[in-house]
């Protein structure tokens, strides 16, 4: 598992790979790049052609072990722009790792053979990579969706869907591999799983997935700090509920007391499913013109810049096992002198 | 001009007008109610119904010299409510004042006739009520717009719209308006309306304007502090920019200084005219899905609400010339400890 | 069982109610009022208050017996308007009778206990007014929906939800009424029900269900054709997919034969849950912009105001079980010269 | 000025490019296609990556002299596909030239400047291909648009916009673009442009402009008639507003006649400006949930589709100059027996 370092550029568009150029001016080579995450600025959802696009793009760009995780959606003051994480030959004091799953056919998306799969592909990147459970930070994975082809197709095969409503599917993979990532962190037993999925939801707050029809597969990114010195570190938390500002500050408090620099943000955002934020009615649920994930990234999202004071933050929608209901799980990484 | 106290109460629906139950419980009768100011759940633009329900629903319930100031849109974490302005026997230390402008024309909404009608009404208030203008601690206004039916009429009078695009409408009317509280604030002079409308934007930070279908003159309220001692205050500042978390920081630690409790945020939020916050590209002014007025509100109103650690506030989307470009206004009202 | 006729106008805005001076003019009072069916500008969705706004001026001005059924959503050509069915003292040769269930609680939206609660009310409905199965041609329902609220309600009652997602309980209710209507007209066994709701899903062509959340009970308007003479018929079919043309004009056909001058046509209208009509796909049920809904009320209402020469047309989104999949009934009214 | 035949197959992405197969398979070769012409999923609108993504994946697969016309949105029942325009060696019918205009600068986006770089690139294209103005049938358009960053540019030059709103510059590039067309096709005086820009529309009934974030000059194509025999044909007419289905069915009418077989329906849709269809209102112009375009295309893609019995039509957005004002041009390429 490689040293690395983590870059954030702004981009003007889906498809500009400028920034590629500001890599090398930084003095990295696209060769080292592990991972490019990004935020792109379609509507997050199922005909989100932005995430397409920015994958389209980058994927020549990079190694062919690299991973892209584009998330869809900058509303409110959200900007798009594009983060690296790339090898660093100098020990920095963060490390990181990537991979795939095996291809998730459109019955097993939503299930707990989704679960499975990247629960077992994260196990084998912590093995091979020698990082322990309990220096992760943040796993972030990027996973497959229902289109209405792949609902004809699980129906043709005499299979019931987990839903036939594809902007649900997202809900329902993004579920699925946060329990992934619950059980390969141990936080759920595996046989656990079948209640987790059913009835007893439980959480991690290392998980970040969203999901999207740019992939077939599940990319997973695992960063870890390392015990080794070095400037970079990471630190995680998570949002009791969505005007959580108190979960923030402490992090930024903590980076502040490093005299440190925040280089990124991670963040999921949801809307409450009681339909209730600290007993006020909120009406993300209901608004059928405009999705509850497109509401959550643009409320949290206003939160979040508003406190760090910068707008190039990855906060991703859908926080289903991400953190409690209503909240979500957060992740500063930042650089303290040397 | 009357000594006034300020209750908030969620409401189920834009239909649900029992928060004047509790508006009796807490000792007030409906005749006590000088406005009604609400965040109702529709869009906030121009097909939103909402606003209009509420008005029905409300109008018949309080005083005839009363008025209403519905702005839709509780994008986000923002909660559906009503604030109550209304008469207290005892000295509170705030005041309130309300009127109407007389209708305005269609050929006139977002012309610098409603921006004098707007501003004599003003002024007529505050001689009325005996308010000095540096008592003036907010100016909420509720205007009309134009609809396809009023575009329509214009035309075939012969006169040329404003503008065609019945959204547009709706910011050339909030601006209209709130060069008329500039005016009737000595903020502008009235012969620089024309230069101010055309090419030298100017601002009030004083002004709250909101623009709606449901009305053909324009409401009025004007909320300003008063020497007498008592145990409300009303303080005022603007955000720079959409995400300037500082502005408000700074205005509740006041009310923290004094020991006091927020009871309601008035707040105008836009997204920045340039594409940008700090630099960085924003996407609110490019996205044909969602108009900027829902985003910025989604946004400002996920900071604002982390900030005060409550989503009943009163955020209302489209700045112009309310605050600087890109920011607004904002006014908090506190109660301390008698 | 009233003989009725059918009148038809146009509305400003869902709080127009200008169309009773209209029918006065026409000769009716407002006592002679059976139903108001509407056609409102909302987004025919879970938060539309154009439906609930509509409601709330129109049913202080119709008998207590009378039932309205707002529809909501004029995507494309379509124009909002109101369309009165009145008790006619000569015979017309079309019949009506309204109705009531009585409330549906939040756990029974979406369930049998829906669609028996819907079939028992239509029996008692055509046995007090003595008509026949064989002669029904339309059976209009407005139904409830799933509020956040209502979820909740059933939630913490330990009973499980038909669904969390409010936009999917409009689905769930047109279903279960629809069923309603299946098993009183006849068109399915009652035991037959437990088995269309899950796996074997059947349709009726007299059926037109919509939700919302402006009522709690179910609304039923039966349009039945009378052996008397009279200029009125109305005459049902349906179309197979969303651009059946011939379904549509062979029932003008009919017209035309008979010299007649169509008064309303009655049409719902759905996205092909396949994913694709006549072999190619279609991108509704993919679109995280816009509800499917709105795409098919859009396109059918697009070909049906062609075909007919006219935008004031009943065309309701949802067809489940209403025709077959992808498609839905028509029902037309016309008048032929005496 | 080439023979040319053209054929149409159904994508199932945006960045789906196997239709070259089928194109291969039906004898032709990627090196004769002319032009390729899509309509992808997207909004349609300013923020609609499906063309940017579209224009991505096939750029590379087509000659360099070739141009792509991605139309976005497909509304309703409206089905993405792409349409090959290819050269022919033998004698169809039918013939096509294209061609691109300059870059056209933000600051001549919209304006007069573009509408006579367009008519000059048309004359220079007809010339040079030996087509006569009234063998003309179709010329479509692919054109820019002002994003915020163009807007900025265009002020910080210290020139006014025509517009800064962006979803407006996509009518005010259509419109230059389309009077461009009226100039090189003699139905405009170039010295009329001025009034027609400002105050006196005209309209041509053979153009088709679509604008778009994804070029910066325009795309254009001429499709023509031509003397010699062959099997192909294409005949012009025009909807007056957006629901003649009369002017679908004179064209269809012709088709049948010849005992042809349709290939293609070129049309645009607009919501009329006036806020009325044949006198009754419609809700286009005042939804600020869904664009007017994307209402006209799905009502008027549900009217075609259903007339031509197929969802693979190009139907886009905005018709500016482009038919009479809330109708649009149609073109209707058959072919008949030999």
């Amino acid at each position: 598992m490689a040293s690395i370092n983590i870059l954030k550029f702004g981009v003007s568009s889906p498809s500009d790979t400028s920034p590629l150029n500001q890599l090398k001016a930084a003095g990295f080579s696209p060769h080292d790049i592990l991972a490019v995450i990004g935020k792109s600025e379609g509507n997050g959802c199922v005909n989100d052609f932005s995430r397409t696009l920015s994958s389209r793009v980058w994927e020549p760009q990079i190694p062919r072990s690299a991973v892209t995780v584009f998330s869809g959606g900058t509303e409110g003051v959200l900007s798009p722009h594009v983060t690296f994480v790339v090898s660093d030959r100098s020990t920095t004091g963060l490390r990181a790792a990537v991979g795939r799953t095996r291809i998730i056919e459109p019955h097993e998306i939503g299930t707990s053979v989704q679960a499975f799969e990247v629960a077992s592909s994260i196990q084998s990147i912590l093995k091979e990579s020698g990082v322990a459970i309990d220096q992760v930070r943040l796993i972030l994975i990027k996973c497959p969706l229902l289109t209405s082809e792949k609902v004809e197709i699980i129906k043709s095969s005499g299979m019931p869907p987990v839903t036939t409503d594809t902007y649900e599917s997202m809900a329902k993979s993004r579920y699925s591999s946060a329990l992934g990532i619950a059980i390969a962190l141990g936080e759920l037993e595996e046989d656990g799983l079948h209640e987790a999925m059913w009835s007893q939801p439980c959480w991690s707050t290392k998980a970040s997935c969203s999901s999207g029809a740019e992939l077939e597969d599940c990319h997973i990114l695992i960063i870890a700090s390392d015990s080794s010195p070095g400037g970079l570190r990471a630190i995680s938390g998570y949002m009791s509920d969505a005007i959580d500002a108190r979960a923030i500050t402490r992090l930024l408090e903590q980076v502040d007391r490093e005299s440190g620099h925040v280089l990124q943000v991670f963040a999921k955002a949801e809307a409450d499913p009681t339909g209730k934020i600290r007993g006020n009615r909120h009406t993300m649920n209901t608004d059928s013109d405009i999705h509850s994930t497109r509401h959550a990234r643009a409320a949290v999202g206003g939160l979040l810049a508003g406190l760090v004071g910068e707008t190039r933050l990855y906060v991703s929608g859908g926080a289903e096992d991400q953190g409690p209901p209503g909240g979500g799980p957060l992740c500063v990484v930042y650089r303290v002198a040397p």
